[in-house]
């Protein structure tokens, strides 16, 4: 079904059926009728309800099959157990598209459980573009396709923009769209998705994206059920340079609880959106005010060149308040160029500083022409990439201001933004945001929403700039790794031992320590003997996963005497452990020593994105302090040498106390083979972890000190 | 000088000058005479200006001399070369209070510097209270003493209210005074220090806490630069729980150079500054916003309780925000008693989930009384501290919900509060504000507030409940540690040997390593063979404190012919990496083995704030993650026990991956003896660190490992 041909038809009708519709207006099911006929929607409209013969002057009908015309789109509002029968006499009379507000489906379990299949199967039979159930409807404002009952709509009709609004609540969007006016935000599509029976989040993100009036999307999002078209729908978005900007919450233990209760969606483990987030310049929204903080920022055709700003203020304390947020954010506060400096001396009061923040004091009053004057030498410095201007109360001389800062960002390509707080009277705002100057009602926010923009323009610079990860590899059965795989598959086993797995690294290029299997402790001192160097001896056991707790590893062995002994108590050890265990020997290693640090690098895969790779620091690192980076598979060198870069503990592997620095760019390499394994054998491999990766110094690479694979 | 007495002066003056007056009201020299007449000062009002005869139809004074009657109080926006002299015609003219608004003072440097040295003297010789000079100048609102330029009264007189506000800022304080209608915020005092050439920040804190109508004080604050005096006052504010709301700013470098050239004052560390503010229960506000919120918070006569919250929400996605961003800040959301829910059950629609958040969904509307009773059943159970409300756009109800909030609010003494989105009209928010309901505009920032306001109960539980740490104890010269820091000092020197740092914790009780020092390889054996295990070895030197890059270690040394080759070995490396050092010999001590971790435990003397403890995990933890908590000194156990459970790392002392626990109860007792110490001898030991000392698993102490002590 292409899904996308039908989302026309619902966003486009030309006539529209409303089942259930009530004459009481300030009902569910009367209000989209009102709204309907009051917003001017230009098509047919035909109330149906066997009650009525007719709704405030136009006809109305027992049923569906008594409307004269063709119907492109319905409403329905009736009781769930009408619904999926309401909607085969829809698909019946080629209706191509639905809105169910009604509610009484999946969410409340039972019944509503059956009721939506049949909804799903109905849909799918006449192929109808289907929104809800139990949603608030949809709004398309252009031809105002006013499919919902929301309060959003009660203030007015709201004025148009390039934004498009898709949510998994209810209640909250119609705050959002009510909210809207005030924050100076226009709206193109206002959607809310519901039970999501048939059209999901990510079906409505990839149609808004291709309308060339949407600038950008905010969201509401609990689950994205199917992760992986939301993982590419987004690149899409970063590559269009439309930003996406969601609220995703559920990421605590009471909001995740709540979410379950809430719509019957699983949240996901916050680490992992995070990173899809992250990945594709997705910017979070982590309350309303940011929400629309960062569709006031997106909207604006202007985009951040980079991260060094410029702060204008008339108050020397909120310049360091700016200067102190932003700095959080990753803004960087410059010095201008001495050319710039001299030329701001020529217009600045003498007793003010030069510096940045730079405080134009009360003279930016006093002084007609000094915020225009000062504003348009900076913009000029190559030092700097935005201008931020903070203002406060200042009387007589707001509009004054005002317009001095929209003719100079008319004349300028780089982007200026002001907070003023308080804010000015709306006439006064007006004036810069015709001029397209981003406006903030407090310092805190507007410099923090600039400070997340800066970061989505690196991300999309990077993602247009990046060779693409290597394209996935069919998984190949006739390869090492695949007969690895195999065997142990067809012995029903649900891992791989450790020799195994190391050897499936070895295939894919992985350095694993010289040494084999011992099946009795003679051989165990010959391999010994071979390795040269002390050596560590483990049990190998498909049955025996966890070997520091069963206590059959012993390391730094040396002499023959020491190896033989090793051996007889690892067995002792592995039987007491678990009588039960198959015991396939006793693995004998050369010791990796000296100047290595151990890592841990791994990869899952995720309910909802697919492969994951995880890595952090080894040992108590990890654990302890959860020091890990994780991202999504497959993934570029670049992207990989950025996990690396942002754990806390990243220092441990630069040169640090005298010890040469690791060889990070070998790991990034393994970081990514890791990630192509889990991507090439993502039906096979469940679960793969190295731990502990050995990382040598600079030059000299990895090797692989465990490793465990755990099949599907 | 008894400066608590002037300020009584200062903010109830029967009569005021207002020197260097202007007829032109726009002026900063004109308006404080508008203000005065406008806002209904009832005291006599005096402008002195050569240049007029009256103003306004009031008498004008050429000189101060010339005013018939006392003055309390002057006003003074003079030039500042004039300032100085005028202030002494004040002091012999009996006034005992100024305000001077003037700039041109140290803020500028160079001859500035000496005009507020004068000034500072003058005031000193008449007991003049001095707010300023480079200040906006103080309003006290009660009596309408307006001793002020600012724009933040051009919106009209403000109306009373029980908070207090001190700021390092003009500009923003005043753009902070001209919101505060809009956010219900109403204000006793509102004071700009400018320059604290007499007063600071600290003088007015001390002198508003003691008022009784006050009920919170906000500030702004770059630099508290009397810092003791400032914890004083702090620890008072909460005692007394006046809730100190500050905003702190200079945080980043680029912050921190604004502040230095804003108003000449340091900004200083942060890190110490955010123990100070925790330790004294001071209420961080990270923006203007939060500083309103904050305040909205503590305006309320209720506090919360404790930390556990139900939510109640007409919004399902609103109550999975606030339980989110209320978990991140500490807050708690616990399950209601079964007979609490088996009672809900009985109102509820039947579709509605009895969870935390509870959304009650459009039924909040449909059915008049469900809030309200829902509402009170909440409040009766006992597992509930808190509750909070989240409203949005529910047409024709808002007023009759807002009442039953306030209903429910007057007959309970639990904390109830609203987030309302988008916030309704202000007559339904007055139903709210009058019934002690905090308000709030947007979900996160409410709860936000709410989380930190709960630490603030818990903080200033504590401090009521905690037996004060012991007196700091006088430095006795006569004693162990007396001697020990007497000899060195007297050496000329400025730091203890290893030796001697460690005999000085050894006299204060902490338990030191067995060995001793020797002078030749001869003497290093024979304590080797005294001491009977494993040895380290290392240079004794006053000269040499950096001793892993001399490479002037040895570690785990076993016979007889290692310890000695290692006495020659670190003999030789200590006079090639300084041939001028002076070596006393080489330390030989046991090895402290085992199960132990290494930890840092030190003090220094702040700045500002006196005697300041730093505890970490030792080695790369500390140095790579900057893992670690400051706090001031001297502390209770309870505070060092604290510390240790704040880091990051803190896994890694308690039992994990087989190991035992840390004795982190002498790791405590250890941190507030550093504590102790450094305030004991203050004014001789400039810094102290024990790094690394070795704790041992539980109830088996804690041994110094190695310890600095620098001299003052």
């Amino acid at each position: 079904m292409e899904k996308s041909l039908d989302l026309k038809t619902l966003f486009h009708p030309r006539s529209v059926a409303l089942i259930g519709v009530s004459t009481e207006q300030t009902k569910l099911s009367g209000r989209p009728f009102r709204f309907f006929r009051e917003f001017g929607y230009t098509g047919s409209v035909y109330p149906v309800n066997p009650k009525y013969q007719e709704i405030a002057g136009v006809p109305c009908y027992a049923n569906l099959s008594d409307i004269p015309g063709d119907v492109d789109l319905a409403v329905i509002t009736l009781p769930a157990s009408a619904v999926p029968g309401t909607l085969a006499e829809c698909g019946a009379k080629g209706v191509r598209a639905a809105a169910i507000i009604s509610s009484g489906f999946a969410e409340v379990g039972g019944e509503g459980v059956h009721l939506q299949e049949e909804l799903k199967r109905v849909a799918s039979e006449y192929g109808i573009a289907l929104c809800g159930p139990n949603c608030s409807g949809f709004i398309y404002f252009p031809e105002r396709v006013t499919a919902t009952f929301s309060v959003g709509l009660d203030g007015g009709f709201p004025e148009l923009g390039p934004a498009a609004f898709i949510s998994q609540s209810g209640a909250l969007s119609s705050y959002i769209l009510g909210a809207a006016k005030e924050r100076a935000l226009g709206f193109r599509y206002w959607i809310t998705t519901g039970n999501e029976c048939v059209l999901s989040f990510t079906d409505y993100l990839k149609y808004l994206l291709e309308d060339p009036e949407v600038r950008l999307v905010l969201g509401y999002l609990e689950d994205a059920r199917d992760g992986q078209a939301f993982q590419i729908a987004a690149r899409r978005a970063l590559l269009l340079d439309k930003p996406l900007i969601i609220m995703k919450v559920g990421r605590s233990e009471a909001g995740a609880k709540a979410s379950v209760s809430h719509t019957g969606s699983l949240a996901g483990a916050d680490e992992v959106y995070q990173a899809v987030f992250s990945q594709n310049g997705i910017l979070r929204a982590e309350s309303l005010d940011e929400l629309f903080d960062l569709a006031v920022m997106s909207q604006a055709s202007r985009r951040p060149r980079g991260n060094r700003v410029q702060i204008l203020t008339n108050s020397g304390a909120a310049g360091i308040l700016l200067a102190d947020v932003g700095s959080e954010w990753g803004l960087e506060f410059s010095d201008l160029s001495s050319a710039t400096k001299e030329a701001l001396k020529k217009i600045m009061p003498p007793f003010a500083t030069i510096a940045n923040p730079m405080d134009l004091t009360a003279e930016i009053v006093a002084r007609p022409g000094l915020l225009k004057g000062a504003a348009e030498l900076i913009l000029a410095d190559p030092n700097v990439d935005n201008l931020v201007i903070f203002l406060g109360i200042m009387p007589g001389a707001h509009e004054k201001l005002a317009t001095d800062i929209a003719h100079v960002a008319r004349a300028t390509d780089k982007l200026i933004m002001v907070t003023w707080f308080p804010l000015p009277l709306p006439e006064v705002r007006q004036i810069l945001i015709q001029a397209d100057v981003p406006l903030f009602p407090e310092p805190a926010r507007g410099i923090r929403a600039l400070g997340k923009m800066a970061q989505y323009v690196a991300t999309r610079e990077k993602a247009l700039a990046r060779q693409p990860p290597p394209a996935r590899k069919e998984p190949d059965s006739g390869s090492e790794v695949g007969k690895i795989l195999a065997r142990a598959k067809n012995q029903g086993r649900n891992a791989l031992t450790e020799v195994e797995a190391k050897s499936l690294l070895n295939a894919c290029g992985l350095a694993v320590p010289r040494g084999g299997l011992a099946r009795n402790a003679a051989e165990a001192r010959s391999l010994a003997n071979a390795i040269g160097g002390p050596v560590a001896m483990k049990a190998s056991s498909p049955d025996l996963l966890h070997k520091t707790e069963a206590g059959i590893i012993r390391l730094a062995l040396k002499s023959a005497e020491e190896v033989e002994r090793a051996f007889e108590e690892i067995v002792e050890k592995a039987r007491e452990w678990n009588p039960e265990a198959r015991l396939d020997g006793v693995l004998v290693e050369e010791m990796i020593g000296g100047e290595t640090r151990e890592v841990i690098v791994g990869a899952r895969q995720d309910l909802r994105f697919g492969p994951i790779v995880t890595f952090g620091l080894g040992g108590i690192f990890v654990e302890a302090i959860r020091d890990f980076a994780v991202w999504p598979a497959p993934l570029t060198l670049e992207e990989a040498r950025d996990m690396i870069r942002k754990i806390r503990g990243y220092r441990i592997l630069t040169a640090f106390r005298g010890r040469p620095a690791a060889d990070v760019e070998a790991l990034a390499q393994v970081i990514c083979q890791v990630g192509q394994l889990a991507c090439q054998w993502q039906e096979q491999i469940a679960e793969l972890e190295i731990n502990p990766l050995f990382v040598l110094p600079e030059g000299a690479g990895v090797i692989v000190g465990d490793a465990l694979v755990a099949l599907r």
